[in-house]
């Protein structure tokens, strides 16, 4: 059986970061055959930035013989209405939801140009950002376990379950200031707590992983080590999966899950509320 | 002059982690002139995370005499239909530009469970990601200066000006291998590149900040001290940007930017592709 797989053009656009539009689009293209072919025009919010986009669009058209798919966010009516008369099928990524929030609620929206966080308008949120980056680089595997009182939460995993990627994102993202701590051999053999977590037994929480996947994902790091062997792997997972039972501290398996999904999901579970919304 | 502030309870709803909906909910929102009480249901895949759902949302309206509004994205017809029935003002994030795309393309979506970043069928991307992290980590501020031919790009600027949450973003987000380092005194006086920089050139990409927003936030940092003085902020600045456009170091000006603007401008700038798109 043959798949009629084509691929399209595929361009991001806002006056802003095109962030928004790339989530967005990513997601809707996620649920179509098709390949994309992806190019992002983030800051248009000139005649000379649009003119180089609709070049592109231009020469996609001619190329293919068939519109280019354009993701887009454009506050500036002059600007929008060239892209929207360019040979692109054009998706307003925000209008039809910013028109019925208008009828839903009376009230009318101000357009404005797209800030993804706003800094000078919301100072104290990016000073909370950023002490949340800081103090998570700075309790990143265990490099000290110092200050643990201010921790929103301490995760616990073997080397290679995915703490560290998780850590930052949920400080990145969620404003919170995230602690990890690696199993290591000693840990293993004494199969208890350090005693610096006593207190803190509420924050913490563990990430674990198929035995197959830490095996997978420790070999395209050290190919062939004791560390990345199915026998190692396997030991240690069944080691720190006894503990955290055995101390109900909550964990999920984290293997087929994206970082946005481990955050999402310790978030949940643990009952963290965001920082930044 | 009073003005009508009114506040409305605003809900984010999705089968996956629900960043999406989040993402453009923020967005739309920023545009109107009441103030939101935000929260978000990731995961709501069963019956029974619906319920829990719908119960805040009939509480919500009992309490406010309002419906909430919920930007939701489901792929589950019986759930979502349920929602839809609730006391609520829904935005369905996705569906009407998957149904343009469908009519544009003449191609049938295939609506699937969200998955944000999907690990299984893209080990591949997994594994660059981590590697950007785990790179971008071992080279924050200036730690080591080894394995700089493996960069992507090298940041430089003083102290507080947006480097490390730059680095980070761009390495989460973008994928990229990004070197950070910061200008300390020694570099200062001599106004000169490090040697180990001199092959990298063309990878090399400035940070800079008006004094007093550096002086604000280096005053939330260490309040009263030399180093948060205006005199010393100021002289950092003169001097590095001099060097910059000594050595024809492209630059930027961080100080109205959150870290997702910058990371995108620095990203356009430099010419440098998203690894992850």
């Amino acid at each position: 059986m043959q798949i009629d797989i084509q691929s399209r053009d595929v361009f991001y656009v806002s006056d802003g970061t095109a962030i928004t539009c790339e989530t967005l689009g990513h997601v809707v293209l996620g649920q179509f055959p098709f390949k994309a072919n992806e190019k992002t025009f983030p800051f248009v919010e000139s005649e000379d930035k649009l003119a180089e986009l609709l070049k592109e669009i231009e020469a996609s058209y001619d190329r293919n013989g068939v519109k280019p798919l354009v993701f887009f966010s454009m506050v500036i009516p002059e600007l929008r209405s060239k892209l929207l008369a360019s040979n692109s099928y054009g998706y307003d990524v925000l209008e039809s939801i910013v028109q019925r929030v208008q009828d839903d609620t009376q009230m009318k929206p101000k357009p404005k140009l797209q800030r993804s966080r706003s800094v000078s308008k919301d100072s104290d949120k990016y000073f909370d950002r950023i002490a949340a980056i800081e103090y998570t680089l700075a309790h990143d595997d265990g490099i000290t376990l110092k200050g643990l009182e201010e921790a929103d939460i301490i995760l616990l995993g073997v080397s290679r379950s995915g703490k560290t990627p998780t850590s930052l994102y949920m400080a990145m993202q969620f404003g919170l200031r995230v602690v990890n701590y690696p199993f290591i051999d000693d840990d293993l053999r004494r199969l208890k707590l350090l005693p610096e977590f006593e207190i803190h037994r509420h924050k913490l929480f563990g990430l674990t992983i198929d035995p197959e996947r830490l095996t997978e994902i420790r070999e395209n790091r050290l190919a062939g080590s004791d560390y990345a062997s199915n026998e190692q792997c396997l030991h240690e997972l069944q080691t720190v999966e006894a503990l955290f039972r055995r101390e109900a501290i909550p964990y999920i398996n984290t293997s087929s899950l994206s970082v946005e999904e481990i955050s999402t999901r310790v978030l949940e579970r643990s009952g963290l509320r965001r920082r930044l919304l």
